[in-house]
């Protein structure tokens, strides 16, 4: 993936940019602005103007033509970028091509519908096994994944090289869990136990803290109301 | 709840911060602290020390202490802040207290796990109907509720005056749908589709796009292994 990147970088102008980390806020309207081309795309559209795309990131156009530039997008005036540009090129800066495996540890309610969703197969990301160490669960079907024993989730992770672990078991357990799958050489830990994880720096973590979105809702509710 | 505050604010001294509009970073650490709290409650304890709160959040013992103190929580020196005193005050300004009625709609794979998950009673959200205008879905049992055509949505939320809903459908129907809630007097939607939607600006909303905290993990394991 990193090689394709600069492999082709000869023919694009500003590629210094992409091979330097990108600010977080940047990342995101990248993020947002692939999301879109891939729907778009689904729905039968082949280009997406700079409008279009503004309006739906709710940022300024000239902000949308700047990203663009940036990572060597090029549209055409008065017809947008070509959604297949957008697509392939976005998704080589953000290192969505390929697939990407991963374990999912935890089989709750929450993990479960992670392993059912599908949406994120768009990313690459393609779950090789889903485990729970509640050997009740185990052998039971989740779609087209059956649900493996604890012990099993160390060969996986060697069989398959696996890299990328989605976290969705109870927080007392979701750090000692983490550490464990450190120890198995995973580098990127999709962490939805309510828990800040601490990991060595060369393992990447998103926490996704559902609880604290809600928190932060459940606050501007009540300022709206209050400043009534 | 706003009337609480203001009516025991006599008695704490730097009121007024609470008063004002929090920053977001700031109030994300209330709410982990809160969450903390909780937990740590649950788990049998009594008291938490700033030190024990600043690991846990990842921030610095000072920081908690200002927390603390900015919002009228006082701890003993060498024992901590009393847990519950931690959980009533940062309840009251994160407006966790009371209990906040909502609708789901939308009873894909993540609706229903959310439809399922229990964790978010602790801040007092409480589902009063789960809706689907896919009519084959409508009458199925998620738990404890029973799946209602869309067409009932708009009496319950009159009926139960409720403030909040929480958005799992297709990306698609997004926007639409949540014209359509925002018609109906809600005034915080709490969106897992993947589209960032627009509403009127007394509407609150709290998007979750789970995909793109994805594409920025899978961006940052890239990154690290480009660094190698």
């Amino acid at each position: 993936m990193a090689r394709s990147v600069t492999r082709e970088g000869a023919k694009r102008r500003p590629v210094a940019k992409t091979e330097k980390k990108m600010p977080r806020v940047v990342l995101k309207r990248l993020a947002r602005y692939h999301q879109i081309a891939v729907r778009s795309g689904e729905e039968g559209q082949t280009y997406l103007s700079s409008a279009s795309l503004a309006n739906l990131v709710a940022v300024d156009a000239t902000m949308v033509r700047k990203d663009m530039a940036a990572v060597g997008v090029t549209g055409r005036p008065k017809v947008g970028y070509f959604i297949g540009d957008v697509i392939t090129r976005l998704g080589e800066v953000l290192g969505l091509v390929g697939t990407h495996d991963a374990v999912l540890i935890g089989c709750g309610s929450l993990g479960t519908a992670i392993a059912r969703y599908t949406g994120f197969s768009r990313f690459g990301l393609k779950l090789v096994g889903i485990f729970d160490s509640d050997h009740a669960k185990v052998g039971k079907a989740v779609d087209s994944h059956l649900i493996l024993p604890m012990e099993k989730c160390k060969s996986v992770i060697r069989i398959f090289k696996v890299k990328m672990a989605i976290l969705t078991v109870p927080a007392r357990v979701a750090q000692p869990t983490a550490d464990w799958l450190v120890r198995q050489g995973i580098q990127g830990i999709w962490n939805f136990a309510p828990v800040d994880l601490r990991v060595p720096s060369h393992v990447k973590v998103r926490d996704e803290n559902l609880a604290i979105g809600l928190a932060q809702l459940l606050y501007a509710i009540q300022q709206a109301n209050r400043a009534k």
